[in-house]
């Protein structure tokens, strides 16, 4: 952290400031430059985290020259985390697509669901059974009922399951039926969410919120890491922007920074990053060529009839036909589609 | 609503969306242009709340022509709401200021910062005992022990206590204490708590979402309203843009929006939504000028040995001074600012 | 300017940086810290403008911590500047207020307009000769002929003119003219044409881009001060940001910032940041006690006749009802509504 | 179009609002809803851009249902355009690379980088002789100079030219050397210049405005497209955000929305779009795979010595092995990468 000075600043104003940052029990470091004297601290930042150097007198801005994240940087994990999810690995090379209805809306649908993304050689199912509507009028899910519908499509197919949890309430139901809990956009700054993740034993993938800045995702993780849950895995959604042609701005971007910051692995999801089912085949090929660790697609058997997220859910036959040029892409950049071989079983 | 189809759509196209339509319980009115077809739906619009009118073929886009809020929409209640908090009336040309600590911290600070707040002329005294904090390692509250010192607060001052809800856990416990339930922009969409936050019966103070739309924010109020509590405040406390000079886009905009558009109170937060003290009084007066019914103001003692949010503090002089300039300015403007004349006691 | 390393970055990448640095004319502060070590720089920083440090070996960041403009820096000018508009003054506590119709159209047009803003007691005329429009399809103004127009409602009037400028085939043209040479949004980083204004000798106002962050807009002032034509005045005129409720968000928070970065006057135009006449009697006020110079205001004798932009255009009647509350808010803030006492002549 | 009234509307004020409509030219088309009457327009909307119905007695909102632009649109030219380059085909499947440094400095350092594009396989060379600097300090291009040495370039090595155009001035001299003349971000509304484009025989390429939407950036493309000049490339180059980890936000998804919009051919420059160099082999390969007809690469023989843009520059060896993987990438893609064969002459 570099405390900047503004130029009214007098000695005393520094002595005053220089006297809290070792209180702080951290160490001082000045630099008088031409226009402004800059101070520099020395030692665990996590100690003055939040202090509020602003009001000191003669404190112009405050800089933050590193990462608020610890557990989640790539600095203090150097290798990349793999993410076991009973034997279907997420990161480390692999490309794992994790496919399905928007919700859970009934045995028909999900099953005939299931069997598609089996066959199409995905390896998890997703399906929402709590669903956030920005509508307190619209469907919001079958709740428990989904879950036992999504157990029983994992018992058919052998695909793993993952479903959102939206609230402290439902999390031991949730994590009694699923492989992975989902954490949505909405919730991805829920504190006390968070912090009770930490402490089970089974994988959370964590939504970027709508308007969360990668270091503010980062800092999500780490609530979820500093509880002593390790395996956590990073999905981009899309951010709000000003542009209005997609629903949101699939922000590609974000994989190579997170792998560059982060040791997590993270998924891409074109379906709600784009709003739109017509954009999600490109959308999907270049969240794998960009390098990420597998895509969350949305698929339906009729999404003419879905009861949420129709106008963004691909048709089975359009999710297969995907599948297929995921296939070749991968292979061409050197990736290996996670449980591809199983697939012809 | 209003459906545009494509140049490509068939008349099949068209007569399957009709029947599809139909079976909604609305009825379809057809206008051929010359480039497009465009078919309007009347009838009941919750019906077709999230339909997935996009899936159908043909059609080119899905535009909406009515705002999805009924009972927050001033149509529906063409009065301006009055929210009456134990006596202080929010709403209706008042004007209410709200202000203290972001956090209870110990009881000194507090009842320092309540007499202050008294003596300023404002009404209601805020502060945080549950602290939603970006970083898992920051301070986050005294919990129950600062509700307590709040309620001690009132007891000595006659200000009325506004006071943040996290979560469901805490509601009754919150709720006991304190006289608004303020819910904060991270919760703005955590829909199952605004939905329990309409079965109770004490008023709710809505903040705006960081990158919520007014329509969004607006239909966070709707699942508070739909659950029969009448009485919810929203709360402008900036967006996310692109600018860093301020910690977020104060959008005062959105006051006048939120006047044409709906009956309830908006209140303006220049803290959060600067993040700056040094902004902190302009803008507080813009907030006035514009026409809110009032301001939410953070003020310490001490802001440089503030455990949250110092930075945007004012002190009690430079709070003093504002509430002077907000006097003189509410009384050119022809507003009242509510419970003014006892400040001399 | 500060660098921080990374991880990696070994004792020769320091050196070799560090070299270059000195061959820039800087000196070199390194602190090294627990996780980083941080370099700062040391002398005059325009130097090192642009220069690619991030492509050192070692380097991960590169912060800046003091602003990159200094003619426009109230740290280099500490006294706020008055522009004199031929004898109506912007800055220094005035409050000035430009309005007229967005195009001029006609004779009728704009001679109503002139005599409509004279009367009400604002100073100086807006209306534009050359419209930058969207479409190219569009009305795009009447050119020479709108300026003449313009001159003789000056003549007739005895208020100042301030129109808009495109490029710089016109420069000369528009500043024979006009009292106030308006560069538009889109032009905010036209640098050949700010170069060129730099070198002549009439006010400028410039009109920050819908994009352009606070120090941008300060970077491109400096273009025009730089060359030595030191009448700047900048004009808030709304951002873009993920809300359509409104054209653009008007960003008042853009004023206390500028008034602590820069001396420069600054106006507010409520018209163009919300792109909705019925805001903009609320903005106004807003941007009147948020502490500006002056407004800018579209008023049209016939919006629903206006060839542009007439949804966000007053009418003659709520222009003079605007200025009437204006006056009082003044007088309640203790600033001066410039040429106020001439209004009844 | 489609207007929609409010609930005060009169039966005067629909008559008022069809009169006028009529007198544009335009049938009206009445549906009165439970809640709303909507008027829909039927006829050259064309006739009615920017007309101000919403200062209509009676109107609430006007929904525009189709695009303003004609001559962009697919609807209007459904086959794809493919703009010859003096032999360089762009759009229709191919794959072009330009790739260059960001600005030319020095004869050495444009051979060697025209040299290692051509042996990279690459068909165009960029480089900038006019360059738009945010600083009025910093290096701002060779001019003419610069020209001449792209020029030499292109007759040593075969290679095709892009190079930007600032200013009106400028555009003759500009046209003389080079074979595609760029319009950058900030020019993207720089409407006289756009006309000007529009009646010249030359390939323009048109990069997306920091905060445009698509629709604006077509509106763009229609400004040179109505003036005769057919050959339009678009380039995606990032968008402004509130993202702050990546210099632009690069948004993939603007490939596949103007493919779905626009006939024109449409270039990933990954380069400002990330304004990281560590970032841009991850997003050009996305740029690939995403559908895009071509990228534009910042390469620099020594990126720490470049005069611009130093941070985004790949190194020549960096750029190798990249178009080593575009390779394997176009191929698995079924694309063609233009002039592949021809590399090894």
């Amino acid at each position: 952290m570099v405390i900047v000075m503004n130029r009214e600043a007098t000695e005393k104003d520094l002595e005053t400031l220089k006297q809290a940052i070792e209180e702080l029990g951290m160490q001082v470091h000045i630099s008088k430059g031409e226009e402004r004297t800059i101070v520099g601290l020395i030692g665990n930042k996590r100690n003055v985290e939040g202090f509020p150097f602003m009001s000191f007198n003669g404190v112009e801005s405050v800089v933050h020259v590193t990462h608020p994240f610890k557990l989640a940087s790539r600095d203090f994990h150097p290798d990349s985390t793999i993410v076991d999810v009973d034997g279907v690995q997420i990161g480390g090379g692999n490309v794992v697509v994790m496919a399905g209805p928007c919700s859970v809306e009934n045995r028909d649908q999900l099953l005939e669901s299931a069997f598609a993304v089996k066959e199409a050689g995905a390896q998890i199912l997703r399906g929402g059974a709590f669903k956030p509507r920005t509508s307190p009028y619209a469907f919001n899910g079958l709740g428990e009922e989904g879950l036992k519908l999504l157990a029983e499509a994992r018992e058919l197919t052998g695909l793993k399951i993952v479903t959102e949890l939206m609230d402290l309430e439902n999390l031991d139901l949730v994590a009694k039926y699923t492989d992975i809990i989902q954490i949505g956009a909405r919730n991805m700054q829920n504190f006390p969410l968070l912090r009770e993740l930490g402490k089970i034993n089974k994988p959370v993938m964590l939504k970027r919120g709508l308007s969360a800045t990668i270091e503010e995702w980062l800092m999500a993780a780490e609530y979820v890491l500093s509880g002593g849950n390790k395996d956590v895995i990073l999905c981009e959604r899309g951010i709000r922007t000003f542009e209005t042609a997609t629903r949101n701005t699939l922000d590609l971007n974000a994989v190579p920074v997170v792998r560059r910051l982060s040791h997590l692995p993270v998924i891409v999801d074109p379906s709600h990053g784009t709003g739109v089912a017509a954009y999600v085949p490109a959308m999907s090929k270049a969240g794998i060529a960009v390098g990420s660790d597998g895509l969350m697609i949305e698929m339906h058997p009729n999404p003419a009839k879905a009861l949420s997220d129709g106008a963004q859910s691909l048709t089975i036959p359009q999710f297969h036909a995907l599948m297929q040029e995921i296939k070749a892409l991968t292979a061409a950049l050197g990736m290996r589609l996670e449980g591809r071989k199983t697939v012809a079983l």
